[in-house]
This record gives structure tokens, C-alpha cells and sequence, in this order.
């Protein structure tokens, strides 16, 4: 059994994670810590989320960042599912524990620190870390990740982006100079849990926000190794993202080479699921992919003018942060793939 | 042309009811307040509301209590959307210039000032005139409606339970001595333009509040003149609401007496929609009504073992407010029923 | 390892029990078959349910009324997700092959004939099988079910009513001759899997429906041993039920005697969680159950008056169908009491 | 007084389009007709739309494909509100007549009869009228609409589209040779008033559908002048379309370029609200334009690597088809810019 702690677990991705670890056959949660400042201390993690009420007893202890070190004591495995900033404040502290840490926050997904002060608005000041941190996209990095002591798990729009741009890009089957426009929608839950008018349910309806300066369209191009235009939009749903790609294909590239590519991606990673294959004639929805851990994909190119549109989806809680974090702990620690496998787990 | 002043414009309500005054074809906007403290001060109303964007351009002039009665300078009438204990010290400034106030919140709608000690949490100081308060249930009080100074414009909650009960309670249909239980669900709007966890996108789904203690219960109660039950529910809705309501009937009531208490109450009162009349075999629903300035009701009774189960559906921020403020306004300056009759305002 | 096979498996309900039985840890799906005339035929159940891809690959195989003993062979245990009709058709020729019949439809919940011909529009040809079903409520009748061929698995809103009213009614805490007035509000998934204008994106909003003559009505007052007046309402959401009890106490019911009562009826019994107890303050909600087989209550008395609101939560797809059925069979079979507890059933 | 009548006034573009003409101050509602093989036929409006009960009266007459030169009579103008096909059907008999018809369908967008072979599925037999409907997109076809006998109303996610790129594509601000990328959703109600499972409450989620073969792409391209890659989507809200386009802009242009060519379009235009200058800060939101009769846009371009992206907001029934029908309406007759300006009709 790993034995695991994690920091920041009253916000919707937190109870996410702390539900999986407390089901997967190989872990058990010892402790799950907020800010000492928190309003949310000393709760019951099923007080806050009712859904785990009377499943999830665990008390909310309030942590100083002074005594980061605590939250590694007795645990092999320390989840960070905090804010950016408090994630390089409280990472170096538990590292030097030696305890493996995987961080779900933006705080480690660059290799370098100009990013932060572009994108983030904070001077990064643990780059030694930076150059260190594996990033966590399961399908792509697991070699690395299997002896990686700090995983920066991807973002919600990377992770459904890479995962539908990587086989294409890894391939050589996209043009050369052009520039694959992703518009993505994402659930309120992305937005965290917390009081605000932006979402607010009366306000919340559909439209884009953050466009041409989100801070995922950098993390997208540096792990893809190409530039994007990337627009996000706000949905009237609580959870799940969908990102329809728009690209241009190399020329010659033919359907037979695109299916190629996704199938050498993809072939045993049970959690990436091909619509071409499994469901022809569907696309990838919101509805397919809520509450599951899976990544669904499709695609549909005009050969004659050289496009293709690909349609990816994800649930942002779980592939975009809580069960993609646990795939990298199960890489890591050489675990059966739960949450994918139910049974196979025992 | 009636020249009017709001109060409280920046909410939900106050957006409809500028929204109203700005199409009736007799009455004229001049000015919106706000109060001196709020972030939406100078804002146009439009932008607040972009439903409303080019077309509500006023701006949310900030106002000090004290100065209060600049805002019934050259008008006929002040609407107040305000918070309980904002309307409470406002209007007694107000009515000492001569103006008509209608206030669409609850601080006039009991006579006496006991019930705001215990179910308000404030000490009411002007029990004068609670005495002189007329209860704008547009239907049932236009006589004092016509030359009252100061309306209290019902709450959404008892406005979709006062309508559907009091034909029966007026015409003795009810068996004495029994608590009729009403159950409503509230569109999320009815708590309010206000940044909060419990309003938030993703913590909103369905359920119980407020169970045995709404501040409603009793403002029905007095106005029926019978004791309720009374149970409402938040619902995953931006506005409207229905009320479900059972009762017991008297001995031997027919389903005669029953289609003949509700027409002699509604007959020539085309704001409430009798569903038995106009659409037998449907039930009031939010879809019916939001977005309008109905009441719907429907009923259906067991004779033989004197149930009466009644649904009756508002919008609540028009026939629960906005829309119920502009027909006491209609009664009380004598104007054409807008917006119900839209082209016969003409 | 209990053998099951599934008919009706295309449904809402019947993909959720696919589910349940794949993932139970003592439980194989060997087969799951829709009617010959089925449009879904040979299709597997994940292409239909996309949430399962890839993890539900069983093909829906069609089956022949005339063949339905095969459904039995090889397994212990066949669960019907059939439509009333069908079940009643289908069950007779299932237990003679001496397999065990967990029944989710309203076909053997009466213990006599006559309310089919009165609530459901067909005669019953059965009745024998009638007086031999057990009425599946899990937390009531486990001693029944332990020994049972046929469970009659209760309907999504009496399993919600019934939880809540029955250990009042069982403790002599409710007045005598008194009604028990029961609303409550179901997903939209509680009408099936289904193409019809009711169920329409577009026409779904809120509002009550079969008002007085719903047959959950006579169902609950069956099982509960009393009348109750129960008004269904349809709600804007896929899945869940929340029903709002009101009821009026025998004269000096104390609050311990109604907390006694609620634990003495659950205490021990962990898909029954009790609000007061649990998470004091808050109200059972669609947010609390969905997803989850839990019935969530919680309750307020106004100790004056004699009144009682009892609020209730289920998913209607599990509590109150597919996870409910699960339970009984755990208790038919004697095993662990998944999907409760997860790794407990290891 | 401009007398209309409308066909096809069942679905939900019909009734909004019954409610505009009944509201209009210069338009009177004659009579609206179904195909005589409606099951609505002879119902009135109000009951199928509740909305409107007790408000649009008209019953739905039948009206037979031989007959229609019968709606025709002693009206200045017919709207169609009718499939494709029928609209195809009907309009040479109405038009022979000398009526003035404004149809919404996609019968007579394109100006040749191939897109309907390849398109629509079915071959055009009135080229003729092709050739002399004139495209009814308001903003910029006002000369012709003045003077047309046959208008064909664009489509709604052409109307969001092509208001959003004619700007930049007649001031020569696109660069040349690239497609730009159009990413839209849509709210069911643009699948039209039917029973369906993919319309279904449960089965509506987010997805990408028609792919690289909509019929609105070339309708699209054939009206902007360029080609474009067109992705639509199924939003689960029920009225309103976002259309997120990407594009490469010429070499060297400036913001200041493309505010002018936005204003220079759209100056004295009161339909369309541009956002940059009406509420900078802020996107278009389906919140925005649910229930209005504009069209929202806004932009953003890094001026650095060529790209814009633009947001462009309408409600579907109405700029997306009813209202937009209204405005051809107004320019053809000459009437007041109702349901824009409301007091100025008076």
C-alpha cells in the first residue's frame, strides 16, 4: 500500500483525488491538509462535498507553510492540489523530505521560470525544481515519470489538447509553419471552488474568456512543440471540457497515416479512448467523458483541402487533474492502472 | 407620461423593473440609484445586465441616505429595490415629499412591527406606516391600490401561493380548522445578484431551505388569513417559480364551486392564466412563465377524500416583482394594464 | 462469484446495473439482452451508454419472449429492466427454471391483481406470483429477501418516501388518521430512454404532473400502511429524486423520540445517511445523491403545531432502481455490501 | 398596417415569429397555417407554446400544398417557417400570387441549384427564383431587400458568422489564401420542435457534430466570399448560438483598421452591439442575446503573429432567424425598426 497525503483537498479537484486514493486498492490516504487560514479547517472532506458524506471522515487539518515537512511524514506520496503560488512555496519543503510529490497546479509545468512572470504574475524562485519536474501527461512521459521524485500533472485544456495533437505532431503529419487552432469549452468546476459573480449560476452561461493571452496556450505549445491559437469558453455545466482542434495536414497525408498515428499513441492506454475505432459515427461529449477518467477522441479530415477538425474530450476533475495525477502514481509506484481497471485492481 | 425613479437598480429585479418602466408607453425612466457604497456606481445598466446592453443606457447614480429625497425630485414615483432594511430607512424621506413609493421589498408588507424582530432580524421604526402600507396584491387589493401612497409589493414566494389559495379561502372552500402545505421551488435569481458559495454554478442542484422559518410563511399566512405550511426549494433554474399546493376542502364542495371561486376571482384579470379553462390537461410550469408577467394555476381534486392539489408558476422576478410593481402603478396612475396588452397600450 | 444475466438492458437503469454487476467484486455479467424488436439489438451496451465505452462490451443480444428460459441458464441470478408489462410476461417463465428474479419494474410490487387493472391498464395474469414476491426495500425487509425467488425492487419514489416516512409511521409518532402529503421532484431520466416531446430538451422546464392518480401513490401507502396524497414533479436535470414530506405528529412527539426513531431504523445500515446526525444545518439535495446509492434524510419539526418536513434524496437510477437491486441481492447471496463499501469488498 | 400571415408556425422559430407580428405596431397577424397532416393542426398557438396562452389565439389552420395561394389572400406578406423542402414547395405558388414572401428556410439561400444535390439531398425545381431571392442578411443587404419579392432569411449560424467576418473580408483585412477557422454551438432549439433521442433531456450533453459537411459552411462561404472551415456544436441550453472564428489578418494591419471596418458597418446599425465599444472587458455570452433580437461581437488579434479571434453572439430564433425575418420585413414595407427601438414605433 502507498501511503499517501494531500494538500489543498477542500477544493473540487482535492475531493476528487482524496475519493480515488481512498478507493484504489494499492493507497491509503493518512492525512488531508488545508491552508491554517482556511474557513474550511478541521471540517470532515464529506461535510464539504456531500456526495463523499460518510465516505470521506478525514478532517481538513489546517497546515502552516512553516511545516510543509509534516505533510510528508509517514506518507511515500504527497499530492499538492493547491494554487499555483502556494505549490512552489510548499514543493521544495516536502522534496526535501525525499518524498515524491505530484503537484497538480501550473506551479511546475514549464522547464523554465520566464513563463511565471509572463503568465502567472509571480517571479518563480525554485527554478532548480523547474528543470527537474517531469510533466505528467501519462500516455506520453511514463519512462520519466517511473523515477521522477516531483510530476508537474498536466492542465486541464493541455491534457485534452496534447493528447489530441501529439500522434499527428510526433508523426510529421501536420504542415509545416501552420498553426492548429484549439477552441475548448470547460465546466464552472475549472474555475475552483469559491464565491464570485463570474460564476455565479445566474451568470454563468457560454462564452469565451482569456483569449490570446490564457496561460495554457504557452504550457500547450511548449509540450506540444508548436505553436497554438487557443480560446477557452465557459459551458453551463458543472464538469467536463471539450476542444475542437481545427489543423492543417501536410500534404499527401492520408486518412490510413492519421489512424496510424493514433493508434501507435495509443495502443494499450486503456485510457484514451478512439471514437474512429470504438464508436464510428459519434463524436466526443461531455456527457461521455463526466465523472469517467477517460480521454475520448475523434477526427475528420477534408483530404482535398488538407484539414482536419479533431474533437477531444475530458472530465477536467479527473483526466484533466485528480485521476491523471493517480495514473502518474501508478507509474511511479508500479501500481495496477485503478482507476481504469476496477477489477483488475484486485 | 408617469415620471419614475429606482432604487436598487443593479440587481436582478431592479434591471426587469428599468427594463419595464422603459416600454410602457406611459411612463418615463429619470433616473436609477444605486447606493454611494457600491462597486456598480456610475456603471450604465446595460453593461451590468448585457441583455440590456444599448438599450438600458442610464447611468446607476450613487445616493447617500440622507439625500434620499433627491430621488423624488421630478418624478411621480419611486420604486424601491432595495433590501429590507434599506426600504425601511428610505421610504419615510421619500413619502414626506408627497412622492408614491412602491417598494418591492418585504419591509411593509405586515402591519404591525413584531413579525421584523422575529422573522427579519431588525426593529422596524416606522409602524406608522405599516399601518398605511397597502399589500399590492395586484388581483385581490386594487381599491387601496388605487389611492395608496405607499404599496408594498408582495414577495414571489407569497405572491404564487396567495393567488392560487385565495379564491378558495375567500369563497369558504377550505375545511376549517386544517393548514393547507405549500411546497415551491425559486429559480436561483430570488437570492440575489451577489457573489456566494451557495449561489455558486456548481454547488447549486435542488433541495429544501429555510424549512419552518422562511420569513414567507407568515407573510402568507397573514394575507391568506389562514395558517400554511410552508416549504420552498432552491432549484437548478436561473428564474420562476411553482408552487405546489394540497389542501383539504369542506364538506361537499364540487369541482363546480371550486371552477367557480377561481372565475369569479380572476374573471376580467388577464395576468392570471386559468390552466382548467385554457389548457386542461397541462400544469403550470417555470417554462410557461419565465420571462412573462403571468400567473398560472391549475388544480385537480379527490372529492372523495377532499384533497385539493393546486400548482400555481411565476417568474419571480416579474409577477413576483417587477412586473407586479408596474400593475399597481398601472391601478395607481390609472394606466393601460402594459405589459400584458402590449398593442392595446398604444 | 454470482452468475447474473440482464434483460432490458438498454435503458437508463439497466446500464447503470451493467455497471454495478461488472464492477462488483463477487459478481460476473455473463449476458444482457433487449427484446428481439429492439432498434438497439447486437449493438454493445458501451456504444449505447458512451460513458461505458470500451469497459461495457457485452453485444445486447435479442431475445424472444417465447425463449426467455435461456436468460437463466448458467446463471444464478437475472434482473428485469423490462417495462411493467413485460416483466409480468417474462418473470413466470424465468422462475420455473428455479433462478433467482430481481424484478425492477412495478410488475409484482402489489400483493393482489386489482390495482394493475386500476393503476397500470392491464390485468395481471400472475397473482400467484403476486403473493410470493418480496417488496425489495433493502433497509425494511431484509429478513424477507434473504430467502426470496422473486424481489419485487421498489420504485424510484416510494423508496424515497417510504425511508423517510416509514420509521415514523413503524414508531407510532405519526397522528392517527392523518395524510401525509408527499411532493416530490425526478430527473428527467426517471421517463426512460426514450424519444418523446415531453422529454424534449426544449419542453423540459419544471412542473408538477400526474397529479392524484400516479401509481406510486397507492404503492407507498401499501407499503407505508397509510394514505398519503404524493405529487410528482418533473425537474430540469438528468438524474436524482428529492421528496418534501409533510406530515403531522401524534400529540407530544418529542424531537429525541423522532431522532430515535430514524436511528433505531439505520442505525447500521450505511446507504441511509441521516442529515442531522451527519451534517447538521443542511438539507438533503439532487447534488448530494446523484451518482451516489445513498437516500440522504433529513427532517425539521415545528413541535407546536405538530408538523414534521421531511426532506429525501436518491438517485433514481440507483437507491431507487439499479443500486437498490444490487443491495437485495447481497442480501439474497450473502455478500459484501458493495457498491457501499468499495474496498471493503475486497 | 403591413397584413401577414405566416406557414409553418408550429415549431419554435414560427411562434416566436407569431409573437413579433402580433407585437409589432405596423404588423397584423391574419392567419398561420400547418401542413393539414399536423397533429397540431386547429390547435390554437398558445396552447402548444404556453408561453404564449392566452396571448397568440390563432388556431393553426391546415393548409394544403394545392391550397397555398389561399395564404396568400388578403396579405401583403407571407413568412415561411417551413422545412427546407416545403419551402422549396410552396413559395412559387405564393409568389405567383404577387405576395412578397420571406422565408426562412435554407429553399433559397444559394443562388444556383447544385449545393441542393449536394447539400440539402433533394433537387431545386424553381431555379428561377434562385436566382431572384435575394439573401436576406439585413445589415448589409438593405438595397436589395427594399425592393425584393422573395427573401431568403440567412441561417442562423450564417447570421453570427457572416456579420462577424464581412467587415474584415470588405475591408480587405483578411489575408489572402487562408480559410478562417469557425467554431459555433448552438442551443437545441436550432434541431427544431420534434421528438428525438439525440434531442432528448439525457442524451443532450456538448459535442461537435456535422463536421466538415454542414450545409451552413458553403451557405457561409458563398456570402463572406472565402472559403472557411466550419465546426458546429450542440450546446445543452435552448436558444442561442456563440460562433468563435479564428483568422489570419493581412500583413501590417492595425487595431485601429479593424475598429473601423467594425464601425463603418455597423455605425447606425442598433441590431448589431459591438462589444469593444460597448462594454470593452467583456465576450458575447448566449446570457447576452437569449431573448434579444442582436447580434454581440467582439475581437481580439495579436497583431504580432497575424491572428484575430472574434465572438459573435445571437439568439438562433430570433437575429438567427424570427427577428432578422422582422428587419427584411421593415426595409421591405418601410416600418419602424421594431423589436429594436419599441418606444419609437409609437
Amino acid at each position: 500500500m502507498v501511503k499517501c497525503s494531500i494538500i489543498g483537498a477542500s477544493g473540487y479537484t482535492g475531493a476528487e483525488l482524496a475519493n480515488l486514493v481512498e478507493q484504489h486498492p494499492q493507497m491509503t490516504l493518512k492525512a488531508i491538509y488545508v491552508s491554517e487560514r482556511s474557513a474550511d479547517a478541521d471540517t470532515e472532506l464529506g461535510t464539504l462535498h456531500r456526495r463523499y458524506l460518510g465516505q470521506l471522515n478525514l478532517p481538513l487539518t489546517p497546515l502552516a507553510t512553516a511545516d510543509v515537512a509534516k505533510a510528508a511524514e509517514g506518507v511515500d506520496l504527497v499530492f499538492l492540489a493547491t494554487d499555483h503560488k502556494v505549490s512552489v512555496a510548499l514543493a521544495p519543503g516536502l522534496l526535501e523530505t525525499g518524498v515524491t510529490v505530484m503537484d497538480l497546479s501550473g506551479g511546475f509545468r514549464f522547464d523554465t521560470a520566464a513563463p511565471y512572470d509572463q503568465f502567472y504574475g509571480f517571479t518563480h524562485d525554485s527554478p532548480e525544481w523547474l528543470e527537474q519536474a517531469v510533466y505528467g501527461l501519462a500516455e506520453w512521459n511514463a519512462a520519466e515519470i517511473s523515477h521522477a521524485q516531483l510530476v508537474a500533472v498536466p492542465g486541464c485544456y493541455p491534457t485534452a489538447s496534447l493528447l489530441a495533437l501529439k500522434p499527428l505532431q510526433e508523426a510529421g503529419l501536420l504542415k509545416a509553419e501552420t498553426t492548429p487552432v484549439i477552441n475548448a469549452v470547460s465546466g464552472v468546476s475549472g474555475a475552483g471552488r469559491k464565491a464570485s459573480m463570474v460564476n455565479s449560476f445566474c451568470e454563468v452561461s457560454y462564452n469565451p474568456y482569456g483569449v490570446l493571452n490564457h496561460r495554457h496556450q504557452p504550457e500547450i505549445a511548449l509540450h506540444l512543440g508548436n505553436s497554438v491559437i487557443f480560446t477557452p469558453h465557459l459551458g453551463n455545466f458543472p464538469r467536463g471540457i471539450v476542444a475542437t482542434i481545427t489543423a492543417q495536414l501536410a500534404d499527401g497525408v492520408t486518412a490510413a497515416a492519421i489512424d496510424q498515428a493514433y493508434d501507435h499513441a495509443y495502443a494499450g492506454k486503456p485510457a484514451v479512448r478512439l471514437y474512429n475505432q470504438l464508436s464510428p459515427g459519434h463524436w466526443p461529449s461531455i456527457g461521455g467523458v463526466a465523472n469517467t477518467p477517460y480521454c475520448d477522441i475523434g477526427w475528420k479530415a477534408d483530404l482535398e483541402s488538407g484539414h482536419i477538425v479533431i474533437g477531444s474530450a475530458i472530465d477536467n476533475l479527473l483526466k484533466g487533474a485528480a485521476s491523471q495525477a493517480i495514473q502518474c502514481a501508478n507509474i511511479r509506484f508500479g501500481l495496477t492502472n485503478y482507476p481504469i481497471s476496477k477489477k483488475a485492481a484486485l
